[in-house]
């Protein structure tokens, strides 16, 4: 299967999706940001008491959401109507792990949006603790599930995956640890 | 040293660089994107022939490094200088790298504009061949360089501790293998 | 009846309306802006002869409703299908007064908009005036009326009960007047 | 004095600060909103507890004063150095009121941008209760203080004038009681 | 016929489509740059190299295509289902000659979506060559085909028109030299 | 000379202009949209009475100019210290003449916000217009006169040029020259 986003002289084209019916779609994303011990304690504390990093990272992640279409060249832009981030804190690992959920009724799906809205609210974490550490690192960002469309329903696994590394030394984003 | 972003309430606040001094800053941010070998051997004959997914992305990350100050909410709006992304194939380890420099004259870093610039690259690349994949992995996003400011240069040193593992098994965004 | 707009933790969330029908709903928001005589001379002036603040700010006041999704961070993305600004001029209480009418078929109402494009509306007017007077004072922002929707129509009396005030002193955006 | 806005022909115009010095300049707006007691309540305990209507606002004020240039048509658009969007809840008022204070160095003042950060975070309040009551009204928005640039420090006395009607039944934005 | 985009006072209105059915519309717009001998050489080099403003361009034209409703101001919102640029070089004309395509199912037709589209592809073009060349001049936008829609089939027979006149020396945007 | 805008792969890039010095920097660009007698007269009726095709054109000119960074890929944001749309009728071609004028103290000149100015104000004619005909022509949009940076004053001749032409088969987007 080829690429769907080029035209027969390569130039880069937003897909056709006119014939498509609308349909229920949701798509969920994942990603996490590695922080030092003094970031997590910071941002637990904010958090707690009223510095509030996660919840400024929140409205980004859902305002980059609806972003998308003017971020990413190729995205048709879509009237979502859904979208949720959330946040997990994994002190083992001293990672920061977010969820961007969107939903629509449309003719293409949103795992672009879940995607971005990771994206801009696993930035928002890194510009607000960036003056305490210079080195974190942003990883793991996929698509934990989509639903609807002719795809029908995907699942990515890596979760569980993850599952048995539990409590062994871990990393970032590891995609195929073997 | 304790959050910036936030006053004395505990309220987010875009941090007071009225008073700095307007000097000469870079920034340099990485990234990747971790894809089967059937995407990279698109992505590589699309480079070659005419379809042309890593043109896209370069547009995608120099726009959006554009946008930093309406995806980041505390990011202070910069009338940047420059800014190019660039993109490397390692082969090996079916991974596209990706590198955002920027630079200004301004009274704040430009960290923030490399690191989104490198997002929305590699969202765009994902974008543009999730029709192929839908187990892309995006990683490894941060700030490899940074001059000027009073922070002076800061070196993050993964790149070089990374070449230590080459031709090992590895991983799309370790932080700290050992 | 609690917040909409969190989820159970806490954090800010795009209410969820993918379930809801799409239906044809309406609102209509009202607003003033306080100006000095000198100043409502020149906007009037301004008007029968060319120089046209008002027809400056009625195209902001559309363009800013179509803006509302990027400046309130949970409102819903929605394809607009009407907007429409009008003034009127009171001359004794040396008031603008700015309506904003806005339609959609949609699967949420329509308030926001009409209040956003209110808002965009009065700071162009006073944005177009602040040479003459630094003192003028934009308010009674409120949703006048709301078709479509679970909850019905909605009409706030406000401006009958101003009726009863006529002719005497009077304030700019008064609530409960007694 | 006449408008500033208006070419000869009595078309809007971008007012030319080309020949203006780069000067410090800073200006705070202020507005309020009138709620009932029952989203007053709410907005507090959401506040101490978690959902947090006034987190969320302050972001939006925050990235609204960014946007002013792509609202407000005659605007320069001015890379701000410093935003804060500060509330104080008024309870015998049942008012939120709302702070924006705004810095620069540049050719031309910051007051469209304290404005329209005190208007995105009202409205944002207001999207977030809305639910609850949709009789809430935003207003007096106005110019608290300025200083720099060519008419020097303004500062309108408002709150002062306000204060000697502490204690008796108070109006949303009065203007001139007497 | 007279306007559709004015109310009664003569004000600006974005027209009022709510009652229209929502339908299959696509519009096809054209328009071309005039440059140099040595511009088009190096349009031409760089895209059988390396160096592609044709690339670029393309996504300049599709992204600006979903900006319209930003640009134009009584433009409505919508979600476009596809759009395409297309570019041809006419070498004995030293002209580019760009195609955009836009479709949609909606209340409204989006010709000016793919008029926004070319310009911005032009424009862009443009951009990237105006080290080389200063006198290029951009011409020749029209709607070139427009389906669905009350007013049906549209179609500009300029192309064909032009046709007749092949071989004589031509000008940049003129329509019918004689 | 070569391409300013690609780096030694061929790939887009922003050009770097931070070494050059902030100079006053000026640039004038023109266009035109070629219209039916019954446009033009309902234009000019429109402006006499009230409906103000030219007033919304005005406006969208002068926020298209602030939105250049955003729809061209590799132009520099810029904050523009002035902006001026201009409109002249040629009722013996039945001609709407646009001159945009922006203005800058900056390290890179201003030509593409002038033409972006132009066109989105010729765009705004267009649409605003289009109920009534649907065969306009936009064109002749160039570089009129340039002032600061490196390369001077360039001033493009074509309006003599032009002028020489008056009365005879004309250039540049004549629809019916006769």
């Amino acid at each position: 299967m080829g690429f769907t986003h080029f035209d027969k002289k390569g130039r880069a084209v937003m897909v056709d999706v006119t014939e498509k019916k609308e349909t229920y779609r949701e798509a969920v994303a994942k990603g996490k940001i590695k922080v030092t011990a003094e970031v997590l304690r910071a941002v637990k504390e904010g958090r707690a008491a009223k510095g509030d990093v996660l919840a400024c990272a929140t409205v980004a992640g859902i305002m980059g959401a609806k972003q998308t279409s003017q971020l990413i060249p190729m995205c048709h832009p879509l009237p979502i109507s859904k979208c949720a981030v959330d946040f997990e804190i994994d002190d083992s690992h001293l990672e920061i792990h977010c969820t961007c959920t969107v939903r629509v009724t449309g003719r293409t799906g949103v795992e672009m949006e879940a995607l971005t809205g990771v994206s801009a609210a696993l930035l928002t974490v890194y510009d607000m603790c960036k003056a305490m550490d210079k080195t974190m690192e942003i990883g793991g960002i996929y698509l934990y599930k989509k639903t609807g469309g002719k795809s029908g329903t995907i699942f990515n696994e890596k979760e569980a995956e993850n599952e048995r590394y539990k409590g062994k030394p871990d990393f970032c984003c590891d995609h195929n640890p073997e």
